[in-house]
């Protein structure tokens, strides 16, 4: 199974992509195509991928192939979801001790349209950070999903 | 006593200079005037900050001015210094568990000169993460400065 999602394969196309992308919510996921949990976030992103095409642009990145950004953004769990908006990383209070990015897959569709709206909202009015809008049942637990990267 | 750098006051005056500071390692040293911990750190700062001037751009943040960047930036100890080349944030390894920001005061001036031209020569090579130069003995232990902000 693979997804209609663009994707990104190396640290110049990412930071090519967080240096271009001008005033939509710049979506990118780290992962791993044989995860099954990332294969459910894709299924998710590739969903709403069109709804929100004048909201977000959203990326696959292959984790193992970007080992910088993944000790940049301290990636030791896969899926990681981080948020850009105009060359500026978007931190999120999710309700849990990270707030630089979203770990697991969003339980519906729903719950990423409504964080994707929120941010886009909020860095539309020069904020840099904002509250996740998604129920916190809905939110994984990272003890249960721990993956050894 | 105070140091003849420039401040910042304002969420919109740092998110300014984030935008235009080009191709200088751009350093946001968020403290408080109180602070004799803080005020060491710019008597450090402002010693070099002329000698540094072709490879950085230093500001100080009065931190309680600006608590939506001490919750952006996860801030909860300062002096918190903070480095970022043409807009993105550049991660240090210092050795510690942290890489977003540094914590506490250099030791020395040639410590915090060390550190902006790696970054400096880092960032020029495209990269969003560098070692920090700094002998580990030189690193505050974060325990013994705890400050409650």
């Amino acid at each position: 199974m693979s997804f209609l999602l663009p994707k990104l394969a190396s640290k110049k196309e990412i930071d090519q992509v967080i240096k271009t992308t001008q005033d939509l919510v710049l979506v990118l996921r780290f992962g791993r195509n044989t995860d099954l949990t990332c294969l459910q976030l894709d299924e998710i992103l590739a969903k709403t991928a069109h709804d929100l095409s004048k909201m977000a642009a959203i990326y696959c990145v292959d984790a193992d192939s970007v080992p910088v950004y993944l000790q940049y953004f301290d990636i030791t769990l896969i899926p990681a979801t981080v948020f850009f908006f105009n060359g500026q990383h978007m931190k999120v209070d999710y309700g849990t001790p990270d707030h630089t990015k979203f770990i697991g897959s969003f339980k519906t569709k729903q719950d990423f349209i409504d964080l994707v709206e929120i941010i886009y909202r909020g860095a539309m009015k020069g904020k840099v950070m904002v509250t996740s809008p998604i129920d916190p049942k809905n939110i994984t637990q990272y003890e249960l999903l721990y993956q050894d990267i």
